[in-house]
């Protein structure tokens, strides 16, 4: 019987491309499609700019896109900035596959000019190995133990081996060199959640990118690293996992059969950390339904998400992100929650920071409610009125008139209107574009 | 009271040159010298080359030497490959501290040319960051417990904000910016035990000096990052180990008083993993007391240390490194363990297969003795007769002369004994250098 490690790889090296059913692939189209939005909107961001700048001053060989930021850098450095750009603002999808597999596949497939269709091969595959690894790994997480519960941000561990097997499809790599480069990705498997809430967070996403870029070019080289990486002692499992916290079966089961993105293209309504998607959504209810106004307000009865929502605090967007009294204090203010509301901007100005300091969020009776199937919010006012609202499952944007609409918001100022639609249609069309260059040159901003 | 990462920060920007005891300063450079040896020794290993070509190929600008290699590219890279190279023979120390430190300090040390006296005073402070790291992370390691026994490599984990540390001293780094460098060095804080035995291996050093210099370069910036990475939930402690599992007091206690270089300048006597090293030597003196010969030898008693020696089989240096039955079988035919004993020829020569294939290695009755104070092995004859001999503390190279007699046998072949001499006689002056490019000019080979 055939390792963990090596029932990964096989799958990963031995899928054609005719292999996938057609609805991950048109899935997948519409998670490209999102994430290049989410790079471009990224890409304004000042963690992003600052990196990119550094990047640039690597002064690197012009391989690869650095996406939105006008030049191009090595393959690794290119990944490096786009996966930290992807995720820069959680507006991708909750998973956050895209963010490592993607530019790992593009920045090892612009110089190479190999075909969209290849790269929708690779990103498929990339993302199925993020999402069996965290189903394996993380299986845990729903009774709160496993790595994620340790600290570990699995975007960045277990995304260092999505992004290999992403980089290796690119690569055209065999089952050995899969085998190896899983070995020197997961050496590189790193992230930490309390980074959350500061630039660092998505750059769990930018050194996945990165180590699995490296790991796909040194496998192809002939570099060794362990074979059996995920299962061996003192291998992978056994650094994140305690005995039992793995579900080795979510690892391999219908692998080939069943892919994660038949369940559809789902992504982010808002952009900050998930578990804040709910009590933002009970509050623009009550702004909407019940025309509440935030200098009514008292306090606010919720769940905390502490685990998550690590930042009590923000003075800046990416603590906005993971600050659950900015996020309710904003959407108050101002009935909705977007990019706008993610900006240094709008965290810094006075009226939100006002209502932050005078705001308080009180836990409801019993405690934290976050794994609940419903999240009830009580917005206590200061006439001694009180409303409520429930949110079961917050609104997910899973069609493909709402994803198109978010990339377009995402690419105002910085695509033109009729340059966003070049990138849509060759997006949406990409197993047809004989070049991946020509997609990163629309976006070579 | 400050916390654990601001106490760390704090000392590692707060010291200045003329506070570190003489002692350390002189062990530093003799321990430098030793890392330049065993760094162009490791130039010549097929892994380094291997990764200095692809390092090579990124094209990068040329600002900092890959030692031995011929050419220089960005801090980063040089970073990685002169930290790879440092580790990949297992030559240098057994704490493994310089292996990140060290190309840290210079790869941005170069291009800035600062002097001798900042890199070493950078070295010594890295140095001792990762060792109170160890100390306070690892302090269940001799309870077979902690992120050791989870599969983890302090090398490139802990090592990570020991470069991190070394690059923010060379960078200038001020506090708040050092705390910060930590939080993103310790986003990238990776490395697995299971790649012992594997190119792989050594890339833990090469990615924690990478890590480092990326963390204080970006830290300079005003890149953010968590600023209590060391003891916030879901922080680095909370991410490797268990509750019980560290000793805080460790990390603080005596800091800036007492600096691990004061026990000695202290280096490896032979080119492999240290547990390998006590039965090494008990063969070695049974070869030379009692004239054993190995083609008389029929089974060995002793501890197999299969925790760190994992490989069973050896085909290169690099698995050779990690087998007991490799080292104890070569020491057998060769009686002797230097460099010539790890290379890939030797490795693979017939005598030493055929011996591999035949002789078995037994654990003593009651099992491993792996954290005894004394280990015993047993050379059982053909002709019925055993011999045995007994290891208490393995010999390690701790004085001067021992330090640059191991130095001229690594750089033979890579250096003229005149251009030699010069190299040694730059280091062990080092704080009177004025430019450290001058050292590496001489290494640029």
């Amino acid at each position: 019987m055939n390792g963990a490690t090596e029932t990964l790889a096989q799958f990963v090296v031995g899928t054609r491309f005719e292999d996938i059913p057609a609805v991950v692939l048109q899935n997948a189209k519409l998670m490209i499609l999102d994430t290049f939005g989410v790079i471009l909107a990224g890409a304004r961001d000042p963690g992003c700019k600052l990196l990119a700048q550094w990047v640039k001053d690597q002064e690197a060989a012009s391989r690869a896109t650095v996406i939105g930021q006008g030049f191009r850098s090595s393959s690794l450095l290119a990944a490096l900035a786009n996966g930290h750009a992807s995720h820069a603002l959680d507006y991708d999808d909750s998973g956050h596959y895209s963010t490592q597999t993607l530019p790992a596949a593009l920045a090892l497939g612009e110089p190479r000019h190999l075909s969209g269709a290849k790269i929708l091969k690779a990103y498929v595959l990339g993302r199925e190995v993020c999402s069996r690894l965290d189903a394996a790994f993380d299986a845990g997480r729903e009774k709160l133990t496993g790595p994620t519960y340790r600290g570990w941000h699995h975007t960045g561990t277990n995304g260092s081996l999505g992004a290999a097997a992403a980089a290796a499809v690119v690569l055209g790599l065999d089952l050995e060199q899969m085998k190896t480069a899983f070995g020197i990705a997961a050496n590189g498997a790193c992230g930490l959640r309390a980074n959350m809430g500061t630039m660092a967070k998505a750059l769990v996403s930018g050194n996945a990118a990165r180590n699995g870029v490296m790991a796909a070019m040194l496998a192809e080289r002939g570099f060794t690293a362990e074979k059996s990486i995920l299962e061996t002692p003192q291998g992978m499992a056994n650094a994140f996992c305690d005995e039992g916290d793995i579900d080795w079966k979510s690892l391999t089961r219908d692998l080939g059969k069943h892919y994660e993105l038949e369940r559809g293209a789902i992504t982010k309504e808002y952009p900050c950390c998930s578990p804040a998607h709910r009590p933002i959504e009970a509050v623009l209810e009550l702004v909407k339904e019940r025309g509440i106004r935030a200098e009514d307000v008292d306090w606010i009865e919720c769940d905390p998400h502490s685990f998550s929502l690590r930042r009590n605090e923000a003075g800046d967007a990416h603590e906005g992100q993971y600050s659950l009294i900015y996020c309710l204090s904003v959407a108050l203010l101002d009935g909705q929650m977007g990019l706008r509301q993610m900006s240094d901007e709008r965290v810094r100005a006075q009226d939100v920071q006002a209502l932050m300091r005078r705001l308080r969020i009180v836990p409801p009776p019993g405690g934290p409610v976050e794994r609940r199937p419903k999240e009830r919010v009580t917005v206590h006012l200061k006439n001694g009125q009180s409303h409520s609202a429930e949110v079961t499952r917050p609104h997910r944007i899973s069609n493909r008139e709402g994803l198109e609409a978010k990339f377009f918001t995402c690419v105002q100022g910085s695509l033109s209107p009729e340059a966003a639609a070049r990138v849509r249609d060759t997006i949406l069309n990409l197993e047809n574009l004989y070049d991946i260059a020509k997609l990163l040159d629309y976006v070579h901003l």
